[in-house]
């Protein structure tokens, strides 16, 4: 391993510190409650937030929300068309577990008391996949996401003076490539990682969620330390992307 | 039933004879073969065409191609969020109904001979629906189509002089609503259609399908003549626009 | 194409107007409300109508019935054998989309309000395929139908003075073989056949549905009205039958 | 327990040895190499018989044959509508079980080796049941299954003085209803017995299967025995019904 | 046939008329009502039963119980690793066919009246497969079951008066094997027996169910006179095995 | 969070980086390559591998052997029965996301080279569970699979010098319950842990797989380093256990 400081050669040109353009396109959907268009690089992920009255079964009349979200790649998204999961027949496990991961990511920043008996499902669709759709998709949901409960407080579903969001989530993957660690793996060098770890914190700096895998040997703390110091930085600035596009006059859309 | 060449006032402005707005945009896409993201009006699909050398089992060794589609709509694409296929673990009737009617669609203009031992599969997501999926669908599909055949050529996949595509080929629907013969109906005046009709032709003005249903009372051969008039109107506009789209510079894209 | 007049050779020397023998043995079945066996020559369909109180939740307290249908085919119906659907773990597309254009058609002539919260389902079991199942389907539950109607009036389940049937419904195939059009085709017409169209019409001459396909060439609209003129008499004739088959004293059945 | 012999009250009139009227009608179907329509007084199995060759590939390149089952019941052949299993997605047990004890019962009268590489599947459809499907479909699909070998004989498919039919085979339902032990059980008797027996035995007097099962009380050793006597009695019955159907002119049918 | 009284060679040196050794592990699980760990020689299934308030929805409001069994191989329990049903997404014949089996044969001595409005289940898992695992199975389950009773009785839920169990409930397999009738076949006999016979019988000698299968040549009344003779002993074995088991002090367990 | 150092009270009486009592019983089933029980506490794991010649077709020919691994937790082995996945029809989420894990986990000591073109399964089924399943999973995996390569080395289907395994592979959850973080949760102190970690790390001390999520409010960079510290003392004792085990004679079990 070499020093992350020494900016490394990436086929794309990048620093190691470096993320992909990133940009976030609000109500890219007409009738969702809340919904962007999110792009790392060639990754493209649309979400979509759709609001419910009401709660599944199991949590009715205990005066709390529930978020939950579903990932999904389309056939073409890839460099190779793949066979839809509808027609297989069956959801397969990573799409399981990166919907999972949503949902719990979005969660660490709910204040599902706050959000009433309501549910929020918000939808990840990749259009376009380059590397990176699961923290993509965690980065525009949390957009989405604020949408759908600022339309929820204005309708008056929720009450106007509730705060179920107590933090802002984001997402960035890290990873050693080439013997380096470096962040926001595009699809060329996360399929030749030694290690790839995705990382998801709030807006303030708290971890929620490290998943790191030894693809090919076996990693040391320093290395685990390294990815994690790229990681925060990464996270502040999406964060302030998300805060920026947030920020902007809504109901805008690309044209 | 009034005279179709009445202009009858229609919620959103339009004559009887006018399509919504048509926006093809080629190449959305970076690794499909062929591309584009048609709309109508609100109504968004993605078409995304998938050329792979050889062919199902059941046609090897016969010299000829295949061509086929898949279409979906992404769950929260309407009003209210539906459920995704894939989790249900089984594709409804309405979504295969729509696939093999696309499929069927665009084999009408391949000469499946002069395509060699190819595939292309054209998958059409549909991103917002407000009406007139197939229809769209149908007309982005055969762009992407284009597209991929071109593509291939210019890679020596598919003989240069060959002529896969015999035609064009574009959809759209009409429909009784209130009693007036109308064309490309949205959701509020799909959903309030006495007959509901669509017509898939040929560039040249053959009619490759007609599925024309009674939603409420039987409809008189007579309005079943207003409605293939204004049917071949609107396919011969789409049909300049799938011709304008194809004769722009490939690749740019969406910006 | 030829003159439709001319009487040009058919494999089993029917004139181009001239249907198959066509049979309706009512009250096939011991249990069910109204059944028939139906048979367009080789082409045997068994009709299931089962009547049950109540109606589907999605309707419920709206003071209105159902009607709905469900056709699947044994699996040696047809030439070679089939691999049943239910072993399979899924209903095919064209099982589908035949059930569904059942049951459109069905409730084209029925007046739910008049039904009460009242369901039928019509099963169609194809015992024998040769060609033309859907129609005759369609044509022989219209039959089952009427009799389950009947027979809930007679058990006061639905009001004697109610009159949910509006009118009769049956359906022919028409299409264009070896350059001529032909009515109700046969499976090796069928498979040859060049443009092939089912036509639903009311005994009164509405039109249901139209559902035309070009298998080889595009049609144009002088086909189509050849195909609609020669559907519109077959439809007549078949009503004919219909109305003499419930004419018969009921409860008499194949010996 | 009383008395076998005794004739005892059964609902319709029958003694306690005595089956409902049993029809065997042949060549049912056009396409099927062999099949027949078989009825145990009001139930009705639709027996199909499809010969291929080849075998599946766990038993390729042994010169032996197969033979296998499928048993299903139309949705209204019963007293009120279930829902179909294409449609549930998955084969119930009932089902599943019924099948295989079809296909053992008739590999018990095999001789794999004399049949060939080939497979035969029987298909045994209920249209109409009021108990003894199962046996009804086993006494039905021997039929069948004599009838497509006779076919492939005849077609040179198997050696023409090959003998893969060892014996004939039947089954019948006994059981104890009201405290009597009684044969062919309907499904009045059927749903209120104590005890339900299925017995398969060959024409010669082999015992294939036994399947006993107490509905209620647990039975004796001596109630074991006097049904298994009803039983052999009832099956030498049938298979003097299966010859008769046999020795008759094939090709003839229903009319 | 030899006389079964002949001691005749079995491949692991036991009598015709001899069990393998027989274990009951009682309370092998700590969370569960009931459990054992029951062994006949190699064949090791865990029976596990679940005791839950309440009654599936069909059988509300009849102040009538429920006792049902669910059975599942695990995959490696067997000579060579078989799939996952869950993996291929559906239960297989054979298990259901089972699990069938075990509920009914414990039904047989339920007094469902006397189980209150209360559900048991009883989950076999199969740990290791060396024959006899549904036989062992019931065997097992009733163990489960009956120490699952007792719980519910010492904590209030079944009233401690009533007598749910009304007898108790054995199975045991016995075959042709080598000409020879032989009680309790290992996989090697039963892989090459000519009669494979389940026998179910209760601790008072009442039969529950008897299934028979002649897997070579069909099987005499001699012959199936002489299974029975032998199962009937075996069964009385394990229902004093069940009894010893029962008598011990509960809660103590594998060490 | 106070001073992990600081032995706090836990529900059981352990030191807050105690391990719970871990049990290896190796070979504990008679037909699998390799086997044991696997015992953390009340968490009991049945770990079999099965080794087969041949790989899957996507990898063969490329001289690389294949490692997997399938997890799933008996109906019973929770609190409250579960209902199976078999008959849900599919594998949750969860089940998919371990069993991935699992298979990633022994890769990371596995040289697929030297294992030739062979493929190992590692079944883990949960028979009894009390927190941290996935852990001792791991952990009682890589047992199973040294004995099976260990089996196929001994019988030369594995060549004797080559050297599979590069590292030996343990796991640990860790968690910061009640604000102290501690080692080896079991099922109570897993359902309030404000954070749950799960930490895969070799023999040598490299790590091989980090996921740590925040159950409730996000965690610091100091809390991940206090439990990354106890993970890895954790997995050294893991570590001598394992070695301990196979060191003890092999074809000894349980008694």
């Amino acid at each position: 391993m070499t020093d992350a400081a020494t900016p490394t050669p990436r086929h794309d040109g990048r620093t190691p510190d470096q993320l992909r353009e990133v940009r976030i396109t609000r109500n890219w959907l007409d009738h969702a409650e809340g919904s962007c268009l999110v792009e790392f690089g060639r990754t493209r992920v649309l979400c979509a937030a759709s609001f419910t009255e009401g709660v599944p079964r199991w949590l009715k009349g205990q005066g709390t929300g529930w978020v939950t979200s579903e990932y999904e790649m389309l056939p073409r998204s890839t460099n190779t068309r793949s066979d839809r999961e509808a027609r297989k027949g069956k959801v397969g496990g990573r799409t399981h577990e990166i919907s999972r991961l949503i949902g719990r990511s979005l969660r660490a920043v709910i204040d599902t008391k706050a959000l009433g008996e309501n549910t929020i499902v918000i939808d990840c669709d990749v259009l376009q996949a380059d590397g990176g759709t699961r923290t993509a998709s965690i980065t525009g949901a949390y957009v989405a996401l604020a949408d759908a409960i600022a339309d929820a407080q204005a309708r008056g579903l929720i009450a106007k003076k509730a705060k179920p969001l107590t933090d802002s989530v984001a997402a960035i993957s890290v990873g050693i490539v080439a013997g380096h660690p470096v962040l926001d793996l595009d699809y060329p060098e996360d399929s030749t990682a030694e290690t790839d770890m995705n990382v998801v914190m709030t807006g303030s700096g708290g971890i929620v969620e490290v998943q790191g895998t030894a693809e090919g040997a076996p990693f040391s703390r320093d290395e685990l330390n390294a990815l994690l110091d790229l990681a925060a930085d990464g996270i502040a600035d999406l964060t302030t992307k998300q805060r920026d596009a947030l920020a902007a006059d809504a109901r805008e859309r690309l044209q």
